[in-house]
């Protein structure tokens, strides 16, 4: 399909550059070259550190074509790349957007994608740099790359827990994986997806996490991208420590006016909330604009990672990601 | 499948770490932060720029399990993208592989495919720095990302082409298409890898790409991934000029002895040749390090590409992507 490719990027690119503007006012005068040459080339400032993140959205695994709209799939993978840029306490520059296409998708489907992701794309201030366009024998397959920038030496990794220190959670946590278990189990009920945003468009954190960085109180910070039980316990690994949480103290969301089970909130994923940690006698605030942040528990010698219940019986958090709901396997 | 895709990860991260010791002799310094924790950092280094590419491998499209061992599937994977690099007159530093795998894939299929991928890597002492892993509900996607760098303001564009400069072309070009044909032919034949390296086993262009930016030879430059034909014509637009051909300068690569026919070189892709333009009165050597540099032709003004015939005719060179031969289209 030589020419349709053409075609394609030709309308990415002009699509790109209709949604440059914004992104201009940012951090657009790093990008020197971008869609319609061999690579993009990204200019780099002394004194700064480059960013890179790669994440899949599959169809059948990431999203369903028949539960998804185009737009959300394209909003929530370029979120998931933002999501990990933030997670780093670093600023996105630049994205860039491997795409297998199923030959006979409708032209309307990919459009409303690069809506939904230009839109985000937008509101983040980076520019859609370049990417690869492939026909696909079977579904749809999104791999974006993401180019970010923190200063040198102050990326905030996940290795720099140490017992004693506090732990954090942004927002609350369970609400997408409730909505998952509910479409699930009413497979054939449209679940608009304007009424849940958590799920259909979440929101990467990257002005809390400047805020934290700029501040330095992350001794250490991942996003809880699968499920607090499987990303606290992957912090505590590479920061060889253990942690107790409380379970009363894990902040819980609500669908459709209900709060969700504490399962989905201690094992949901697909959240896009930060997990962190902070040194003793650092001041957190408890909101920071109109997110909060939930002091859930305490970092602890050793490698074991426990649950303290509201009747004082403490048990181990084992680490159940997201995927386990996704396949009803509970 | 949160637990095997943490075993994956970290088999992933010790094959990466075993491969690094050859790639620490070569930029592996810049290298901050690789595998596990949310982005990889790479460390800038002032007056250079960062080039970024991204490149699909879809079962399928790209390769057949029949078709394809392993270890090719990795090695033409990581060398579309460094041949992306050497494109551009850069020089790679790390690679981030974001892999789509059906659950029934054997682990040897896949320990072979890094081994394939890891051996191009550590022959361009460049690092596997990151990626993602998820499960396909259909066949392998493979979507490969390499970060290089290059002198700030030296990266060779496509856009620089001037008319009057000679266009030239390394290697010899239309073997890996020759060879794909034959393929469809016999689709039951089984085609011995090791036996034919321009297809199976191709090699980027990168040390003749840095020899020629060095020398600050080429005008504008690219790699012949859709054939001479498709890219000549990407190269003239993107720099706003046309070219002519001579048919008899095209170097013809030999299949089995044989000379391949004339439209395998003209249209063939698959190549990771580099095409580039070099301004009148510089100097090119005829072959460098045993590779042809051979001159096909000159850039015009206007718009056409035109190819003199033998017999003293020209008609215009009409682009024709090697997908079009992948379908048994002529």
């Amino acid at each position: 399909m030589p020419i349709p490719e053409n075609h394609l990027v030709e309308r990415i690119a002009r699509l790109s550059r209709a949604a440059a503007p914004a992104a201009r006012r940012g951090q657009i005068a790093r990008i020197v070259e971008s869609i319609g040459d061999d690579c993009a080339v990204v200019a780099a400032s002394p004194g700064e550190e480059t960013l890179i993140t790669t994440d899949l959205c599959l169809e059948g695994t990431h999203f369903r074509r028949e539960w998804h709209p185009a737009d959300s799939v394209g909003h929530r993978c370029l979120t998931r790349g933002l999501s990990d840029i933030a997670a780093m306490g670093g600023v996105p520059v630049a994205a860039f957007l491997s795409l297998a296409l199923p030959a006979k998708l409708p032209q309307r489907w990919v459009d409303q994608l690069f809506a939904g992701l230009l839109h985000v794309a937008r509101a983040a201030r980076i520019t859609l740099a370049g990417g690869d366009i492939a026909q696909s024998p079977t579904g749809i397959m999104a791999d974006i790359t993401v180019i970010g920038t923190v200063e040198v030496g102050r990326a905030i990794r996940r290795t720099g827990a140490q017992a004693g220190d506090a732990i954090y959670v942004s927002g609350e946590l369970g609400a997408p994986v409730a909505l998952l278990e509910q479409m699930y189990a009413l497979p054939t009920r449209k679940f608009r997806a304007a009424s849940y945003p958590a799920h259909f468009y979440p929101k990467a954190q990257l002005e809390l996490a400047r805020f934290l960085a700029a501040r330095q109180l992350p001794s250490a910070m991942m996003d809880i991208s699968d499920g607090l039980s499987m990303d606290l316990r992957r912090l505590c690994q590479a920061s060889h420590v253990g942690a107790t949480i409380q379970e009363n103290a894990v902040p819980v969301a609500s669908l459709n006016r209900h709060e969700v089970e504490l399962r989905h909130a201690l094992h949901g994923g697909d959240e896009y909330q930060l997990l962190f940690t902070v040194p003793p006698g650092r001041r957190v605030p408890a909101v920071h604009k109109g997110t909060p942040l939930t002091l859930i528990g305490y970092i602890t010698d050793g490698a074991e990672i426990s649950l303290e219940h509201e009747n004082g019986y403490t048990t181990e958090l084992e680490p159940e990601g997201w995927e386990h709901f996704a396949k009803g396997g509970r």
